[in-house]
């Protein structure tokens, strides 16, 4: 597996959910911009996987921003829901580990093409680097194993619009240009990350570990679950948007999945709009959407392996 | 069951198939304002059941204009899909019944009262008579045995917007009065209607019976079927729109549906938008919408009615 993550509070939990499965080869976090700049979402990953003892994961930058424009500003909103460092302002330990020096694009082409159907990939910010990605090596599309994104809103409004999720809104054109390709997709977006919801309750339970990444991961997701009392006051909770994706990508049956070819609307006032092509309503689909959720069993892998976890860290 | 059409192509396609099922006790027919004025509705419904021989079945005339108007005028794509008159300028024998005097509102909550769960409403044109008896009579929100609508676009784009689907775009305000209520509710919209479609084949059998119902009905929707070749080029055919939903009242399996209470956006860019309400998400649901559909049983059992119905008028 190899995450593509704009780290982020979810991001980390993401990242966290990654290490303490069982059955998982986490083999490179690629950074992207989004809820923090690239930099900052490479650094915040070693911190992560630092605070995990999973120093073994190396980490690859991105691009820094999106494929139409030249320079990428945080939005007030994301420094808001994350803090401005992206993981809640919790001060981590320096990483004894460094940044790759490998492009993120280009150790994505290459683990493609070494691990071809047994690859799966699981982007949780904007699609820039997967597109970067598709423009440069179009083979990747047919012989990834699984690419399980979080981002877009098919049955339910966006977060940042009426249509646009935040990923896919960073850069819709290169999410169209991944949404219409070959590539075998499954999208985890608002429409089931809205009903995974964590409480202080469950953030209680890793305080209660006393130990150091218990406590600061209770840190930082409590402040994620004070931000949505203020944006999101009728969830009574924050939503588990990037680790359900992990999750989905590992056991599919989590989720009730709709096949649909789907395609992201790149100008106008939908912008970021993820919606089904109805010139393809009647093909052969290689999209599939999230469109519900066994919450109960998700939260209970979830809080299982992130407990277990932190328990020995 | 009870039909609300705005009589239209494919609302006469609707009757014939209420008609021609083996297991419907058809009590009514109200009338809408829509493809055509509410009096050319129910003066086209009158026709058809004349030409089917199901003169029994009484025509009342509903609301002529939407909740929020004080008049209403055809559009000008509707007379182009369905013909000045609503049923592709195909003349019909006038018919013997004359329109009740009742009005449609006032004979829907009445049939509620009598029938109770044992009632099916089909309303395949504006909501507007339904929210009206609903605001006359807010019990029959939860004594209704079942409401199948032909309406809005949850997984692909509207067909008068980006957002909104022609039937719900004639008066968002009712309809979000009907989804929004606590009434048992399933959206049969374009996600499912536009993987529905009929061609010159089809018609050509029944032009093929030699009877004046057959001819009648191929002139008729032969007229729509053209109409789709210039709108909607890529779908080689036209959509079933209003009769699928009199099937799916009947036998709920020839679709997928999905539990999700859902809103209408009544202003702005994406007025008529029919979207899941993420402050239900994780609620009990009383809306379900229609996601997919198995095009190839439903076609089947509407030819058996329609052509053995036309066969014998």
């Amino acid at each position: 597996m190899i995450l593509d993550l704009d780290t982020g509070i979810d991001d980390a939990m993401a990242i966290a959910y990654a290490v303490g499965a069982p059955d998982v080869d986490l083999i490179g976090i690629i950074s992207s911009y989004g809820n923090v700049v690239v930099e900052q979402a490479g650094y915040n990953s070693l911190q992560i996987l630092e605070l995990l003892g999973a120093t073994d994961v190396p980490v690859f930058l991105g691009e820094p921003h999106s494929s139409t424009t030249e320079h990428f500003d945080v939005m007030a909103i994301s420094q808001q829901i994350h803090g401005k460092n992206g993981i809640g302002e919790v001060s981590l330990p320096a990483p004894t580990r460094q940044l790759e020096t490998q492009s993120g694009v280009d150790f994505l082409i290459d683990a493609v093409h070494q691990y071809g159907a047994d690859l799966t990939l699981v982007p949780t910010g904007p699609l820039t680097n997967l597109a970067a990605a598709l423009q440069k090596a179009p083979d990747i599309a047919t012989t990834i194993g699984n690419v399980t994104l979080m981002g877009g809103a098919l049955t339910v409004p966006g977060n940042v619009s009426h249509f646009a999720e935040a990923n896919i809104n960073q850069d819709a054109e290169a999410a169209n240009a991944v949404f219409t390709s070959a590539m075998p997709l499954t999208m985890v977006g608002l429409d089931v990350t809205l009903r995974t919801l964590l409480t202080t309750k469950e953030t209680g339970q890793w305080r209660d570990l006393k130990t150091t990444a218990g406590e600061k991961f209770a840190d930082i997701v409590d402040y994620y679950i004070d931000a949505y009392k203020v944006t999101s006051p009728h969830l009574h909770g924050c939503a588990l948007h990037d680790p359900l994706a992990v999750g989905v990508a590992l056991y599919p049956s989590f989720v009730t999945t709709f096949d649909l070819d789907m395609f992201v609307q790149a100008s106008g006032e939908d912008y970021g709009r993820t919606i089904g092509d109805p010139a393809r309503l009647n093909e052969p689909t290689t999209d599939k959407v999230a469109i519900n959720v066994d919450t109960e069993r998700y939260l209970k892998t979830f809080m299982d392996y992130l407990t277990t976890l932190f328990k020995a860290h």
